[in-house]
């Protein structure tokens, strides 16, 4: 199944896709009152009846608008730690985000004032669905309550001011993250998911999930070594190489460019770029 | 005016320090439900009144339990930046830390299982009151609702696992707030104040606030031009040189022991280590 949060007519909900309509699960009386309610109420296996909208109606909002907690990882893939020169390590390079940094599919990246230096990376999100702490490698998939698609997209002259990342990768609405939860059985084969980013039309990046450094049952299973994982949290999980910095020259996205993040079998995640206001 | 938040026969509430009481500022009907709200609504300016309850009858929890962010500087003060062989830099150091991580005054700090090599960092954070984007310099006191003790005790392998120092800043009851939030007109001289790590009765860190390598204001202005700071966040501005880890031998808190962060005109934070259940 399909699930995403969104606005209808100024009243935000959540529901299941079911073609070109959006079921409306949270219009029932005394349904979760969000996605990450509905994900932490397990409401997602048996997530019932209710008004359909047309998807055309709607605006569509990060899928999760509200996790606890983001993580991501760094230089997760082989081809960008190899293009940025990193050094093999022992443990995944996590670094975090705030939840104002998302936004939904239907909105646009914000590229900041103080920076033209915006640049994408497409990822492979995962939500989380029953929390815990010290889940195992051999645990860590039942704790998935589905996959989106996520564009960590960094400013990269303040994400290098110094060695941590946080500034550049906490200004606002630089996180598309949609359109859509997909349910894990959806997905037959995760090591054959194929992540892509394609600005204006040219595809940028492109691997897939097997050649993921640190796998996702490790990612989560390090990850709740060291914080508590709650329902609805995000893992967004690193990019491919080929990201526009380390280009040459560098490829920078600038206002009215296009960028996709298409994930095999989760979707098509299609982001303008606007000035800060 | 000195602020807390605290537990009280089981009921959270927050309140006004009057010498060895406690006035309940949150037990009136319609008063904001706790200190981030009572920041946001402007209510410290003029608190009120309530009932009193004897301080050594509630536990403290962490002065803002639940802030939206928590900011962290990195090498803030001239010593600590030596010690650790960092390089002058152009900005501030920036981490997160998620709110779990808070403990409060009358609770332990956590060493978790995984590791043994447990810090301390004695620090003055400031309590943001009133929010906002791209603050000013001049402008940024004036968004200062307070300061509190803050100790940001380190899992230091696994902040050193990558460059990224989230994990090892991460862990859940590793970060003592408070005792008491203190308004900004109690401080005379800011330059002035001193902060003090002490463990088991001696004294490990000690610089005065004008050793900070960039003064508040600067750093206030910094954090603002990439994220939106709102009531209640949470800036922690940096420690002094002495941590346990850059000493030889290396200096790690051990269960049993005890560690205050000590800061002129602010108070006393003393926190027992325990180990993770």
């Amino acid at each position: 199944m399909r699930f995403v949060s969104f606005v209808h007519e100024e009243r935000a909900s959540w529901g299941r896709v079911e073609g070109d309509g959006i079921v409306d699960l949270g219009a029932q009386p005394g349904a979760p009152v969000d996605l990450k309610a509905a994900i932490a109420a397990g409401a997602l296996a048996t997530p019932g009846e209710g008004p359909v909208i047309p998807r055309a109606d709607v605006r569509l909002l990060p899928v999760v608008p509200n996790p606890d907690k983001i993580l991501c990882v760094g230089h997760n893939y082989e081809s960008h730690r190899q293009e940025t020169g990193r050094a093999r390590v022992d443990h995944p390079s996590i670094f975090t985000r705030f939840a104002d940094t998302l936004t939904g599919a239907d909105d646009p990246i914000i590229r900041p004032r103080v920076s033209s230096d915006l640049d994408y990376e497409a990822e492979l999100a995962i939500i989380i669905g029953r929390g815990g702490r010290h889940i195992t490698q051999a645990e860590a998939m039942a704790h998935v309550a589905g996959f989106a698609c996520f564009n960590d997209a960094s400013v990269r002259d303040w994400q290098w001011h110094t060695r941590q990342f946080i500034p550049g990768k906490n200004f606002p609405g630089t996180a598309p993250f949609g359109p859509e939860l997909v349910t894990p059985d959806e997905i037959a084969d995760l090591s054959a998911v194929s992540v892509k980013s394609v600005l204006n039309g040219e595809v940028m990046q492109e691997a897939t999930v097997d050649y993921m450094i640190f796998p996702i049952p490790e990612v989560i299973a390090y990850v709740s070594a060291f914080t508590e994982l709650r329902p609805g949290d995000v893992i967004a999980t690193g990019t491919p190489g080929g990201v526009g910095a380390k280009r040459t020259p560098p490829v920078w996205m600038k206002p009215g460019d296009r960028i996709d993040v298409v994930i095999s079998g989760v979707g098509t995640l299609s982001s303008r770029i606007v000035e800060e206001a």
